[in-house]
């Protein structure tokens, strides 16, 4: 597999050892991936905040940038400041049936923190190359995603909740990325992960160059007969090991729209973004002893910018990581979305004078 | 079936004809009861803001007073200031279900809005009576309601997403009121329907007097070895046909926050308050001409009074009419919660001078 | 001075040994009441959370339950969670002097937080009574009442912020009330301080009495030739030592919204009803070590319900001193509003059940 | 005056005739700057939505992207939709002073909307530059800003509330630009207008280049002994004469995130970014016939993404516009803040294929 380091785009930040959101400690991912006859391109991704063995709750925030999408559960994280169980991104008409079954396997593992749950589960729309009206991710993929999620590398592109999506009209899907702070900054490491579904080509812009400017042909929304509207959307959930509360991860989420902005989105009223970020600090959060009272660690406001920084870079690289980890693929009626022609992007910013 | 007012209920407000949500034209409720065995006590109540034939848009607004539950669909609601399709009403741990079906049934009359839904589904938790984690709603109770539902008088009580719930630790459930003004003050109507699942026994208050206080008897939560902290949740549509901007919708949704206190809640943290208003006025809401440019009718704010007052009658009395229809039930665990004396409640009433 | 509980109005909770803000450890208050001439009849009226003495700031977080008016330096708390100086009550057209005084005391105390200043000044509109155009208040005014701020005994009624305010066309003003939870709850104290501005004379109720409906004579802006809309305001301050984090006080902050229920109002469109809430623990709140790192306390959520119903209690009651407390006044134009009767209150109390 | 596109930078989007604010019609803006011996270097400045004969409001909607700063008057923003008069910018500590005055003004031309009024007034800190805490801004000041506002070509750089601010470490201000949209677009148009003090040195990019890590030197926070975090702050107004809601303003308000993400930032905690979004058309806004009344017009989601790209736009090339108006200037302590060296900035766009 092929990222966008790989191919010697020039990225700020310095990554974690995976460069995956996974080089957050404990913290797993797991897949499914539904790919059948014509037009079943789609899937389901999972994150466990803490490991799937581990259901304690994560302080966690939220911010929609555009509201044109799901997250359910955000309420809860809103107002209670807590994650209480695993994230689930799939696409939008399936949101349904990840949520449920998500309950039913946290209820499998008697691990409400609640006496029920509101899962969180994020969606974009992959319409346009699988069959969403279909409904083709089942209970069974919803476990499996579940129960194999693992650490470690990741694969991306077309994979899980992100088989079937577009971004800047080429094929986008899963990406992933990690920036891990010096030391003296406090060591930690901020994870993205995304579900890369949004952007028109000519707004599509690498390293500063505007490549998708350049690179006009075979762009579907764009060209043919009936140009459309922007239509996709983006989530991306960020995992930090910094101790962060409730607060500060809503500011966290919030500058996911930079690293968003910087692969050159306008935020089209079609693009569902909407961002998710957690801390995995602080194992007693929500939690306290006999009182309710537990002892937890902060950081203060005047210190956060490098995890600030840490985010956008984190999102911003994680959305190219899909964008060039995706094969092309052909879907629902036929229709096919290349891949990122790599030579061509780095042809072009060579051209600019960041190759 | 025997509601608020028929007690004798000093209660304000004039209802309208039916004192029903479906006093706001066009509007029709769907209701899917499920009852089986010793511990099935759910089921699904749908609103079709426009009635199920009628797929326009309306103007929406909500407010999460204690977003301790769920209501999807909240962040388009928030953002693009539209509610696009029926509303879904049950339990927690069948939200996704209902969701999914919704968006099945609106691809089957091809009545997408955009080119893919996110339906609003709000819940209340009916883990005491209900078993909620045997997750008994199927999508054919979904689409039973979604297809059944009717203007006109709606049943109370344990019908519907209400049928296994809980208020003030009394049997609750679905309730629905309406208050109409008077001609010159517009004429509109606000409809209310809740599904009331909240509160504990001590701060029943029916009509300012302390009825929870006295009728201390059977209260499921309250008495026993383990008394518990407030786990219930309460949800309110609010419906009118005033024409009101999604911004003026968000202050209809949080003055049911005042009705909800008129019977007594102190907005525990485990109580789920989450609130929905939309306008049916303004047909052409959130559609333009071929420019994108539609021509509505607003109420100025100086004018909008009687609406948040009538909002906040409306939200009372529905809730009250949920307690006072709702019929003792035994389910889950052989638990049996009881419904509201009204003969009691009635002399309590009397005693306060307000008989 | 006779308060709400010397009348013998039945009132929930169980007071701190001041019945006020003051019993939070450490908070003071300071007024400046300007009385001039025939039409200068308001003030200022401060917080300073630790003290003037003690700069550290506290976690903090709002709520608007009705925008409509003024709460300075929110943005930040909302944001940073943080309250960083002392807080400001003082009339709608008065509340930019008060600000930029409060940033000359806090620059003259070299006690600014961070580099600057946004200091967090609400109001409610006393122009009834008050020459609101007049801009009566001073900085003097302003210096006095934050050197002057002490624990102890608080006056209430026609003093500082509150001089002129009119509360369900009776004489509002300032008001206070604490609510101490018992040593097994965490002994936490829940203060609050309220400017009580609001409330059409039918709308008012007092332990759940309709008093308003009784009491119609005298009511200024029901009466008369040109009844008005509902154009007052409440500002609620509420003050806990219980380590409670940003987003819970927020939780705390909407809570003030059931108490303003419970003296009848129903969220007229004229009234901007704004809420904070802060927290003295926590010495260290958006503090670090060198390294930015704070330990902290914090409360679980499932434990937070009698912080929650001692916030909606403390409410009630401080609004129900301001009016108990406040004396007839006669100001600009000649306009006289009255008292609140005390003795035909506990007369309607007595024969609603309630003496 | 240079400005951006006199440059050569190339920028997107078709600016209107003035390339200015004052595109929108009726539109008018004023400045009084403050520049006194060593150490005032500060002003405000006034837009005036209709101009400062039309006292009408305007639907209007905010977004705090940062929220480490002060706009009074959002509260009622939020709520009312509506704003109710002239907007100021200023220096953080001033606001109080240009907010009272604007109150005052209003109170002699008896223009308030409602019977009290609560200015919006927005603000960055210059205290680098000017003295801060010396309350340089006085009533004349801002009175002179309210009655001077004119049309037409305005100022830019060291001008009004811009006067003595800091942007990626060179000299900031006040910068404006506009963008208009093809006739079958709907030929509207978006003009933004910046208070730019905001970024760090090393952030700055202009057309995708990254300028700011060349340009190294005279870097007042990131150079010398002390280095400093990210101070700054921005505040952005949008204007358009297209007819949007205020649901539909607080989206436009958002987008300006992502003008000023395409200028490198990277939302540091001190930095308040804080935007603005009004629309003049739709006179009867906010009013009704005796019934209370309006018809108004709307632009349907599907078709606002073209206003999207504008405000985007448009607020990069007010902030470019902002630096490279602006003139070295030596303020407070001696301190001396360079311009953007215009030539640098073009040979680094020519290095990088974008001259």
């Amino acid at each position: 597999m092929t990222r966008a380091r790989d191919l010697g785009i020039p990225l700020a930040g310095t990554p974690g050892p995976l460069n995956a959101i996974t080089d957050v400690p404990g913290l797993t991912v797991g897949f499914a991936t539904v790919i059948k006859g014509d037009s079943a391109r789609t899937g389901v991704t999972v994150i466990h905040p803490r490991g799937q063995f581990n259901h304690a709750p994560v302080f966690a925030g939220t911010f929609a940038f555009n509201g044109n999408g799901e997250m359910t559960g955000a309420a809860w994280v809103e107002e209670g400041g807590l994650l209480e169980g695993p994230i689930g991104l799939t696409n939008t008409h399936s949101v349904g049936i990840v949520r449920d079954t998500i309950i039913h396997w946290q209820a499998a593992q008697d691990s409400f923190f609640q006496k029920w749950s509101c899962p969180v589960v994020a969606e974009t729309a992959d319409g346009w190359l699988n069959d969403m009206n279909g409904f083709h991710v089942e209970p069974e993929h919803v476990l499996s995603a579940l129960d194999s999620a693992k650490g470690g590398s990741l694969p991306e592109g077309n994979i899980g909740g992100g088989t079937g999506m577009i971004c800047y009209e080429f094929k986008g899907g899963t990406g992933t990325a990690s920036c891990k702070l010096p030391e003296k900054l406090g060591g930690w490491t901020v994870g993205a992960l995304v579900q890369a579904n949004f952007g028109r080509r000519h707004q599509l812009t690498i390293a500063g160059v505007p490549v998708g400017q350049h690179l006009t042909e075979d762009a579907p929304f764009t060209n043919g007969e009936n140009p459309l509207a922007e239509q996709g959307s983006l989530i991306v959930v960020l995992a930090t090991d910094a101790p962060l509360l409730p607060h500060q991860l809503k500011r966290i989420a919030r500058r996911a729209t930079l690293g968003m902005a910087r692969t050159g989105s306008l935020g089209g009223n079609g693009s569902g973004d909407i961002f998710l970020a957690f801390s995995t600090a602080n194992s007693s959060a929500g939690r306290g002893d006999e009182n309710g009272l537990a002892t937890l660690q902060a950081l203060s406001n005047d210190k956060i910018d490098p995890l600030f920084y840490a985010s956008v870079y984190a999102t911003e690289e994680a959305i190219l990581n899909a964008m060039v980890s995706a094969e092309t693929m052909t879907g629902k009626d036929g229709i096919t979305v290349k891949a990122l022609p790599h030579e061509d992007v780095m042809d072009l910013l060579k051209r600019y004078g960041r190759g």
